[in-house]
């Protein structure tokens, strides 16, 4: 729902096309969303068939005609009446990683042991590429509030990384034991 | 996925049916998963297509019968797969109001701050209940690691209410302008 949303909000500042809609997503809200590029052609597809957005074919000589996307005047009450809602309900803490924790037996100790390193690795790397994209964000004028969700994501990366060391000591504590 | 695995996890405790099930699930991850009790039905019924479960239905006379699930072999074998797996990529950030706050326009600035005020007052909500429960698992000596998980979420609730302050005071910054 929402990445349909996302793509409309990207069309309705300037008509596009998939792949430059996909990285125009990509340079607004960044890495951590993990947008999967090609997820943006089944949105574009289902905003057409609502009648949210309307297709113009430009022609390109020898290459590939390229499909353009505009929002349509019902696209843009759509968009209207998504950023003006006032739904705010925080999304459902939802983590693998809590489950494999809450349900681990003695026996899967090493594995989780290794997963929690892993996963460390993991936010580290993702954080180095939200706070680099932060500071861009924030050093651009016309960034608007791109750096407050890259901020967000940091955020989130932190304490995720900060608990994960916690988790790593408590697992060796007890294994101390 | 994970819910199936995390079900399948419960009954190797203990078997046990639907209700009890989703009880003992929201005791051990706690209600911030937002767990819609319901859902445990749908995974019941697929864990017995895959053959992961076997069901046997227990009388209790005039009351209607309790139908109770315990693992098959298979589903242990499914069990030991997951939380021997080393798989520990963390999930993508993906929140609402962090594509709101990407594509808000000046005019949707107002329905934006009610949106982060609406949420401060849910996380903190949320966080108030992680917290209770957080202390109420590290006083169970049987609670093991289901104190972690708590406190993971505590952690990514905290950082989410910092991080929702800091968008409210950019937020009137910027208004003041």
């Amino acid at each position: 729902m929402s990445l349909k949303l996302a793509v409309l909000a990207l069309l309705a500042e300037r008509r596009g096309y998939g792949y430059d809609l996909a990285q125009r997503f990509e340079a607004r809200v960044g890495t951590a969303w993990q947008l999967n590029p090609s997820a943006v052609y089944p949105a574009l597809e289902q905003l057409e068939r609502a009648g949210l957005v309307a297709v113009t074919v430009r022609q390109r000589g020898r290459r590939a005609p390229r499909v353009l996307y505009t929002p349509t005047p019902a696209g843009d009450l759509a968009l209207d009446a998504w950023l003006g809602s006032p739904d705010a309900r925080p999304e459902p803490v939802r983590s693998d990683l809590h489950l494999r924790l809450a349900f681990a037996r003695a026996r899967d100790r090493p594995a989780l042991c290794a997963q929690v390193l892993a996963r460390e690795r993991a936010c580290a790397e993702l954080l180095a590429g939200a706070v680099a994209a932060g500071a861009a964000a924030a050093a651009d004028p016309a960034g608007g509030t791109s750096g407050l969700v890259r901020a967000g994501v940091a955020a989130r990366l932190r304490a995720e990384l900060a608990w994960l060391g916690d988790v790593r000591a408590a697992l060796a504590r007890e294994r101390g034991r």
